[in-house]
């Protein structure tokens, strides 16, 4: 039997995914990700690992990488939370399992190919991802494949400017970005400046740094405060979809993260103000969840080497 | 000898390019575009056009159109202007020449293939580009082919919104878009309306009507108000810019279209409002100006069959 092996490295684990040639998993199991000296063990660490496993290297048609950074052309050019730069990823597995057919992605890109894969866009060819998680991070998929970019930066949603009245600094260094509002750490930040300006009620009181979690329950059972943040939330990912639909016009925008868990309620906010926008084509683009959780990587790896 | 056909679909002229295999035009002359009966003679008159200059049809290898409108797939969904709904533009001509090879693509989308294949973007893989026109056309090209979008709208640029403060309502339903600022007729009207305000010095005075070209002349000769409303352009600008960077990373940005004649002026001021933008991927985007004029689309329309 032959094998496609998907693998979703991350700051802490790198997953790695075992599928047929179908991309049903078979197997997955995980690693710690080791940043010593750069991350230069981590991919001998992923080769001895599939031969700990007892994977026959002989049965693999091919291996999919995930990494978090920009990738252009199997180089991953930065990946600042391993220490890599300038990383010829492609190249180095290649000669470590003397297979070349080794592709790479970076993770939100790669994460939006599990989806069109096997999950939330399952058989859509042109579709958008967007991540929501401590940071956004997104990724377009047009006929099958990611858009890498010149410069590895296809698919950055996380930094489309969408405030101008009170910009907050994002770390790329502009001001107002998607990601200083909508993701994880954008949230908890609104929700605690918002309150300290006590022009909304709240029954979130007293409950220290308050997590993304808590203030989409607050927001679910009916308070203010959260609700004012949650809707600046979903004006701005309303915002953002509608920018993405006039430059790729997917079929559908895949939404993803651990703030995306927040679902439906969330969902219906975007929709409302997506369909404030209106352009015609863009208004047939629908706005769904994401299905595969946190194997979107390994599905998505695994896709590079099947849709190849 | 064989050739390809490049055709530019109009809502006054078809223009229409004979080109060698390597995309040199050998010939090109136009023809009025016939609207009667909501455009059902414009394919009969193409072919017949092209009987009448003796173009020898069995030595002509395929034909590449650009419609204004969008397309999917071979498919006109709508040309407005000229009366298609629905239209298999592809089918049809094939059947009049007898050969199934017939390319169409979006004119704005066609007019960024000629840029790619014989003009600024020439040898570019990831390209975009923005018409400034009497309204905005846009086209996103990746690896050589045209982002036509699930229901046509890949590259409809010219509706991203940009303007929140007082925004203006667009032709498309929503306020504020990107056409309302930075096409001819919302320069035009931006000038009209700051005029009326007095808050700025001018010595266009009582000249009925401005034109775009009148006022980029007078900025450039340190007319205030002028220059007031092509700051106001080129912001809205150099966001677009940054918003296309952030989806598609393109290596280079493209203006056509008559605005764009303003030339360097405009590019310079296009290029410092982008450059605020600091993600460090998009700060890498070159913008120039587009250098095949009216030929642009005929080229790109040639494009599409030799590199299909």
């Amino acid at each position: 039997m032959n094998y496609i092996v998907g693998i979703d490295i991350g700051g802490t684990s790198v997953k790695i995914g075992l599928f047929d040639t179908n991309g049903d998993l078979k197997r997955k199991w995980s690693i710690l990700t080791n940043k010593e000296d750069n991350g230069k063990y981590i991919m001998k660490e992923i080769y001895q690992s599939l031969l700990h496993k007892k994977v026959n290297l002989k049965n693999v048609v091919g291996y999919g990488f995930g990494v978090p950074g920009p990738v252009v052309s199997g180089t991953v050019l930065q990946a600042v939370n391993i220490g890599w730069y300038d990383y010829d990823l492609a190249l180095e597995f290649s000669q470590l399992v003397g297979n070349s057919n080794v592709h790479v992605g970076n993770d939100a890109n790669v994460a939006a190919l599990g989806e069109v894969f096997k999950g939330a866009a399952k058989g859509k060819k042109d579709i958008a991802m967007i991540t929501l998680g401590t940071g956004i991070g997104g990724g377009i998929i047009i006929d099958g494949h990611s858009i890498e970019g010149v410069f590895g930066a296809g698919g950055e949603l996380g930094h489309i400017v969408v405030e101008f009245e009170r910009p907050r600094q994002c770390n790329c260094g502009s001001l107002g970005c998607l990601e200083t509002i909508a993701s994880a750490t954008g949230i908890k930040r609104e929700f605690t400046e918002l309150a300290k300006s006590g022009m909304y009620k709240t029954f979130l009181k007293n409950i220290g740094e308050p997590s993304a979690k808590k203030i989409f329950d607050a927001a679910i059972r009916g308070d203010e405060l959260s609700n004012e943040v949650i809707n600046r939330v979903a004006y701005a990912l309303g915002y953002a979809c509608h920018m993405v639909s006039l430059v790729v016009n997917p079929e559908v925008i895949v939404f993803g993260g651990g703030v995306s868990r927040a679902g439906e309620f969330l969902f219906e906010k975007i929709r409302k103000e997506f369909s404030k926008y209106k352009f015609y084509a863009v208004q047939k683009t629908q706005i769904v969840g994401a299905e595969l959780g946190n194997d979107a990587g390994m599905f998505g790896a695994a896709y590079m080497v099947a849709n190849a």
